[in-house]
């Protein structure tokens, strides 16, 4: 990974957690703290001298230094192990400095808040801290750490004994980092969680390759006939060939053992190698059934959308088509559930309903109440009963050439059209326009306010966006505010008066 | 593909929509315009001049035409690269015709109106359509059309370069296409679900198999040591045999590693070979755990219907056997859940629910009212009324032998035979038909409006169409109108007095 | 299959429907049929002269033979075509007995009443039924049965070429036999969905490997260089070789292509042989996916119960320790909880709520009203009222030791003990036990009737069984029914004195 | 296994039930016991003499030690029968001893009460056990339990023969009893589910891995000509090889042959083989495809609640972002959002919900009552009026800074701040806190109880528990308890007062 990408990689990590952290209180809640009903929550999340928080910016960039210098422990250790002997070289230089930095987390976690698992609650005792650090995860740091293969050169003459070098995987341990990196990622909505599922996929897969081939050269270098290995088979002095070539060889029959392809130019040829494919194998028939599985969890979430759609306007066809119905409400029925589908992927009158009463007032006093002010009906009213109507409104869409109100329907509801338009129409013989609605009108309230069937139907003209109220709890709010609901009352004169000069007619 | 199974299947396509779109408002809506709540719709939807709609069936046939020439490219491209030597033969000339086609889509591209993705409008000014084509894909369209290769020729004097030849590869751009067309495919309930995922998975691993297999045959074509690579360890000659036969040994191997086989007939023999062979198997995993994934969904889906039936049948049938029910009882709740189970598959119900009310009310009065006209009850009330009644109805099937009011039991419900025929009994001793039910008649009626047990059990004779209207939905309707309900009152004076006279009763 | 198994097999399969059929009008709705509504049904389903229902038994018995030979079909036919040359032999005679049976049901067919698809009604018209299958299966039926081969020989000396051979295939077409008995039989509850799944999955499978091992067989045999064929390559003298060992030598590479195994020993030697070995691997990737995805959904469907059990009593554990809950209520919690999971599973209640009235009424009569018939505050009132009771009583379960009232707590619910016992305690201090609740008993009927709050607490003392009556029903059934209501306010001053003189109070 | 390790495994075994069985009636309801609906429960579940209850931990005891017998048989039974010749050694005294324990448990199962699969109930009569065992598994524990490879001696002069090694393995009949241990380990919630469920599929392919491989290996044994078998085509003396690397070679063709990896170094060479090996991996693709199913089920399982909240949290800032909504609501909508997923992840309200009202009230009082009691407003009312409050109450979080009231908004609820904090403010041009709400505050009682409008917003100040009462609920219980109606009255009067003083105004 080069500079530069590493440090957008960086930086997109740093900033990594639910934007909902930025208010002051956010760290409080946006993690797994949460008081047990009935319970007093404890206040004091004021952190003591020399206690890093878990959810610190700059400790998250170091969490994630540590991830990539992980990533960078996991690769090269099996490879160690495997092909090189023990030098002091650049690379032995490279390893003390990383395990430098594990050394230094070490040292700070003595220093870290943590969550506790049982109260939801943030501890900073150091004294806490230290003890619940001693007693899990220290002794396995410290392990994973120390440079146990220097340290044998004090004991023996040289320090490529199999066994020192197998100390050097404990550095594996490492790896529990990037799991839990993993975690948080799969939480975050800022990335696509097919893609980090994909990658945390791959991720694993790659590291069995790489270890599996690893492994599997290293019985092959310490067999005592060449003749007798997977990889000496062929070629007796495979040990005189480039590193390069050698480890081409190991993921190459690594990989095509994991995937079951199995062509056999390369196989097992004494029993420790039998009995290591043996548990590759069984490795990998897990391995690749969590694949498919993954898989298969991915596909099944990401197509139940199209699906549902399929299934919801297959139905409607059939219904239509199995009772007869006139091609005109065929049309209003498929396009309404088209309609409807889009509406509901968006998903908004679920995410308004699941939120309390206040906040669903707030959101519908902001989105609606520019638009019932100036609707002519509630011309007047006070600002209280404005805003207690508005908390109550639904908005629907309508798709052109749907009826809304039906002639000599029972009333119901009162409607406000936001955009879009309609006509009313009366259904004497063959349909007459008889008023174009325009957006800002009211219908409906003739049959709600004078309690009689509606006088006449009412037609989206193009697709409509129209807020709703039901009857009910209009005539309960007029009935808690009377002196509002005398206003509506003179308002409704008003329009009914120019309701039916615009109709011509003077009996309604 | 013959000319004219082409020309069916494009005729097919050019009408590609959903039936709504038939409408003159259809293309408003039937894509993904739709304003944000409390917003104004921009109803300028009408084009400018020199402006396409991308939903004009002429560019929706331009389009397949496109995809027609996407998938010869995607097959020629490889193949080229891998096969053949760059000659100015008939080949040649057919790709510079289709490169004419494309180049043309290029032109038109800048006259194509397009939906934002924010505000969900069509947009048709052209200077913005023109910086946003310039901003994307403007760049990949042109290199994807450009004759490079035959550019080459000025700069170099040969145009088989290596390098070049790459170039080639950059048309694959163009399968963008296909992949817009099968999203698109997927949501037209004309075409079977199953069998559109399935030919796109089939499309996918085709071209995963030919690009393979072209690639790794180049691999061996450009070795030095022809007697070490994949093709020509059993036969050194090989670039002696015809293209054909080369074509095949490289699909064969690249099938045999996809699927897993791996017979190892073919395998890599050199680095190079084992490192591309690395990148497919791996690549080839992902694949098959998304086409196991994929048909994991579609078998889900597809037998979900069947295994909620079995459920819910054997549910039945435990009840009855566990509480000893008697044979008739268990009959009824068998045939009722049968019954049930099928009119639920054809979501009638369901369906008509997830309506606005004008619009159930619409599709009510189409298929109850004239019904519910020739009911005696309802003799001579006014059509308003009618029009009431009919909209709060339902529909339900009762299987043969099953009982749908009891005797004694409260009134709940006024029932309408549809079709079918039930029996009135009494349950002095045993049951003892009193009188028929016919279609048209109504049961249950005494009871609500007499406010008084049922008088006596309806039992259907045979596979019956119910209409029933709940008590308080009746009582509502009728305090609305109280001439109708006087109408209705005296009707049902006649009622009672011809069905006393029928069973010889005069004390009800 | 032996005799007496395929005989088994048989009778079984006779008896192949719902038992639902055993009703005189079961056949008519078990099968498809169904008006659409607001339609009238056609009642004529009475059958015409020399018409046969395909309901009737002995239809479906022939039908099951037609299958068994079919299935011999289905294996001789690729056997004959890759390794037989033609004779008249015994199974020559063998294969025109069986193509007579199938001739014979070609005529049958046209004297065999339909479902039509669109209108769900029977079709026993003689000349609907000819044009139906004139104009749909019956040219690939007729094709299928007659001997093409035989009729070879009148045209050339020798039966056995190739193509004539070929036209033999065209009797696969008789397996859409055994597709529709497969459909049928998954919808058969007396069948398990997993097995029948299962069989019918290992069926497809061994076709498949059957048909590809003959195919590929079949290649070898015709082509000119024995050397060069996959059986050849090892031993050119193949043909020598048994019918049994060519024929499992077949098979046997078919399945380790299917299952992807390929050990390679046996493998395509020549571009024919590739170009089927690309084919039937393709296939096969499409087979296994189809299997691993029908398994899935078996064990998904499965386990599914298990699984809901498991969350439910992990969420009641959790809720109980976070909130620090006393182990008496968390007891209490969990067992509430094991033993709605098991009368869920039972899924009573719910299949009681899916039934429409009339049919739950009569169901709660059978079961409760023996019971309730005997509780003493019910003495003496009508059966009509008691009716009514029964109808809205709930029957629930409640493990030992669990609260069913508690002191002071607002009546809502009148408790009839079923089975088991209870205890009514004061809390005064400590619990003290004042009264024992034996089966018949009613409590919480002072609190209802007296509207005042619960004077004692009710708790469990076994696993018991209790009715349940909601206030707000037994108050407007009592409203209803006024001079009951009067029997039994007499009844409840009875059981406060007895009560009263048993717990030794005087004032309640 | 060695000896502590079994012995942990052991005693965590023996107290496998559920907790719910400490109760003393426990184990009537855990196991499957549960009468029918209207039944009277069979109540004697006291046993009779010489009777062992099934529930009995010693039983379950002495059932895990001889599963452990049974994985030690099902291991060596294979082995025995494919790489031992029969010899009285070790092996089989061992064999005799095993065989012993599982006699004795015949006797034993003499005196095993069983629960009646039909009636659901304990049955311990001794005649009806034997009726039952005799008739069912009887004779197969027999057949599997006689040392009848020791009887062959009594007839031939040696035990190897083919046919009496064939009667051993009728020992892994056995396996049923570790069947019916993983079915009770998976509803046990002490054990993760997903590690059960793979040990289980571990267990049963490493089983059929065994299996395979020995039976291969006999038949390779037994083949006249070792040069013409899988294992001694490359070594033809391979049966003077010890038995370890024999062994080895067998379970490493199985396993390249159950995981499909087929590497085609050891396969099969003459029929009686390919026969074999036809089978086996017909059964492996079941087995595959099992494992796969399972893991499918396992993830999809395990990933659902984060999926969930991914598209919860999508939801909702695509409506903040589709709506404009000022970036205060947006922040308010996600941090709600956030927090209700981690409650309901708890399921606690859910929970609640799902239990009967007794048990509700009692946990509502548990946790409530002492907040309650504290409460200004209720300050001297009855307990009984406080018993009934509280178990109407209902817990929610908010987060910090989100709004719980709006000024001017109708009154529909009361609620009690039980931890955090909230401020009330004024909305007269920008807020303006006007006094602090503290934990025991009630707020919205002023409207609810005076029937107007909310005088003042109220917000959170940092993560708050608050207890909410319907405005219905509490006026309801306050009509049917007058005087503490009155009670509250004039507490609602001094908060009033003390409010005003507060906030500095007078009028309110």
């Amino acid at each position: 990974m080069s500079y530069s990408c590493t440090k957008t990689f960086f930086s997109r990590f740093c900033t990594d957690e639910l934007k909902i952290e930025g208010n002051s209180y956010g760290s409080v809640f946006s993690s797994d703290i949460l008081p047990s009903l009935g319970a007093r929550i404890n206040r004091s999340t004021k952190l003591g001298n020399y206690i890093i928080s878990p959810f610190d910016p700059r400790y998250r960039a170091w969490e994630m230094l540590l991830v990539v210098l992980v990533v960078y422990s996991a690769w090269i250790c099996p490879f160690e192990f495997a092909f090189l002997s023990y030098k002091q070289d650049a690379l032995f230089i490279i390893d003390h400095i990383v395990n430098g930095f594990f050394a230094l987390d070490i040292i700070m976690t003595f220093f870290l808040a943590y969550v506790d698992s049982r109260t939801y609650l943030l501890v900073h005792d150091h004294k806490k801290i230290a003890v619940r650090y001693l007693s899990t995860w220290f002794i396995f740091d410290v392990c994973s750490t120390a440079p146990l293969q220097s340290l044998s050169f004090l004991f023996t003459d040289h320090g490529g004994g199999i066994g020192f070098k197998a100390l050097n995987m404990l550095r594996l341990w490492r790896l529990r980092r990037v799991s839990s990196l993993f975690a948080r990622l799969e939480k975050d909505i800022r990335f696509n969680y097919f893609w980090t599922r994909c990658i945390k996929l791959v991720s694993v897969t790659l590291f069995a390759v790489h270890c599996a081939g690893c492994f599997y050269y290293m019985i092959a270098d310490r067999y005592p006939n060449p003749r007798r290995t997977w990889i000496g088979a062929d070629n007796p002095n495979f040990k005189q060939e480039s590193v390069w070539k050698r480890y081409i060889s190991s993921v190459y029959w690594s990989i095509v053992t994991l995937t079951t392809t199995g062509y056999g130019d390369l196989h097992a040829q004494n029993t420790t190698e039998m009995l290591f494919d043996i548990v590759y194998m069984l490795f990998n028939l897990g391995l690749t059934s969590y694949l498919i599985g993954n898989m298969t969890n991915l596909v099944v979430h990401g197509t139940s959308r199209t699906r549902n759609f399929r299934d919801t306007v297959r139905a409607c066809t059939e219904f239509g088509a199995r009772n007869q119905l006139p091609p005109r409400i065929q049309d209003q029925l498929l396009s309404h559930i088209c309609l409807k589908f889009k509406t509901e992927g968006m998903k908004q009158q679920e995410t308004l309903n699941e939120l309390p009463r206040a906040l669903r007032s707030n959101i519908a006093q902001h989105l609606f109440l520019p638009i019932v002010q100036k609707v002519q009906l509630f011309n007047g009213v006070s600002q209280n009963f404005l805003y207690q109507l508005v908390s109550e409104m639904e908005a629907e869409y309508f798709p052109p050439r749907e009826d809304v109100v039906l002639q000599n329907e029972a009333p119901m509801d009162v409607y406000i059209l936001v955009s879009g338009g309609a006509d009313m129409l009366t259904h004497s013989g063959h349909h007459q326009v008889v008023v174009k609605v325009l957006p800002g009108d009211t219908f409906g309230e003739i049959g709600v306010l004078c309690d009689r069937p509606q006088p006449l139907t009412v037609r989206t003209t193009e697709l409509s966006q129209i807020l709703r109220l039901k009857r009910s709890t209009l005539l309960s709010i007029i009935q808690a505010n009377p002196a509002d609901g005398q206003i509506i009352m003179s308002n409704l004169f008003l329009v009914i008066f120019r309701f039916n000069k615009n109709i011509g007619l003077t009996t309604i």
